[in-house]
């Protein structure tokens, strides 16, 4: 079964080259820390946060998907060289805006780069509070 | 074969039951005028500017493409149920970040409806000047 | 707008160049002439009849869409390498398998190639034939 | 994190209903014991074994991938409704034609249920003998 790779802090971390493969296919979830009910949410996943990942056509970053607790919200999928063209590197990303309607938001994102497999990052829980 | 139904100035419409349709519809394009080679370029597509389109399990905006000329760039997919749960409905809408590398973009985006089918805007385009 | 290529009748065409550029790009529909309600009703679409496509990392088939009239059954989306690796060309197809519950079937099929941008077949029409 | 679900041998559980959920979610590879290197090899991924699935828009089966180790080598998408419409189950399954080109294939698919989320099989491994 494919694996599925998790972040590593990468300040614990000591070879460079391992810090770099690390960061640059782990998706990382930029949002507000806490969300209204019935009212437009922005979710940014963009791939690494100190490295850039190839994009290149046999070395690119195919998707990411967005999922709240086990229910996948959207998944979008790339084609290389989107970045700049062959040869750049850079870090892919995708914002949704979401609704939301529960009392918690437990977002987690999954990533697939075409060389290296599967990639999920810890899951972002944000409070949501009632519609005023 | 599936049409491909285009956007239609809503001024121009009288029945306000079409313009709602046509409108809700429509994927539109959002970014800046002009873009510079080599840097990041948000790109939004957002479906509607007036009304609004049901997410329900049996009738929803399925996905979202963005085309520069030929060349797909990104593809995003929905599941129902992301824009405020059963009977709300919503413009859904997803950004992009390309790094252009060419003189101009001739951007389009195609959007599918579970239920109307396909629905692409006229292209836009945005020159790209060369980076200082 | 990307736009939709569709196949014509190669055997009119001269150039044999151009034949293999047509006939590898275009989506075939194979499937039986008559379906019943409520059996499972196979439908492959292949890319091609008479020449192959590459399956390179920058060329390859992307995509295959198959809608029934304005209603998209299934979409599958493809990586380059699965058609024997680097060099290799081949024919890609899928093989769904669908239950009719109407009168018709109106099958059509749309490809993405990573480098000639969007293919459609004509529709084939199947009819369908009330359950016994 | 969405969990991945896996399959048990259902015939180790006692609940009927339990059978039937963990079988209809359960996605199998069907193909042949052995492949050859270059030539055509056909997988099928079907859902269940022993019971069917709802294909109603609130409770599909939304997406098949086909992995070989870590590498993706297909995901099909479904929209709800091609299984014989609303009320209607059925076990939804695609088709792939790969060619093998190394020693052995590791074949795993994974689907998403747009209800209960996740589910992957145990790898299937196939011997891929030399071209003759």
């Amino acid at each position: 079964m494919p694996k599925v790779n998790r972040y590593v802090d990468i300040s614990t971390v000591d070879k460079e080259a391992k810090k770099d493969y690390i960061d640059r296919h782990s998706p990382f979830i930029h949002c507000a820390p806490a969300a209204k009910s019935g009212e437009k949410f922005s979710v940014t996943v963009r791939m690494g946060q100190e490295y850039a990942h190839p994009d290149d056509p046999d070395h690119y970053i195919r998707s990411i998907q967005l999922f709240n607790g086990e229910t996948l919200l959207a998944e979008t999928t790339f084609i290389s060289g989107s970045l700049g063209g062959m040869g750049a590197k850079g870090n892919q990303e995708v914002t949704y805006s979401i609704v939301p309607s529960g009392s918690k938001l437990r977002l987690t994102a999954m990533a697939f780069c075409t060389k290296h497999g599967l990639w999920e990052c810890d899951p972002v829980e944000v409070p949501v509070s009632a519609a005023e």
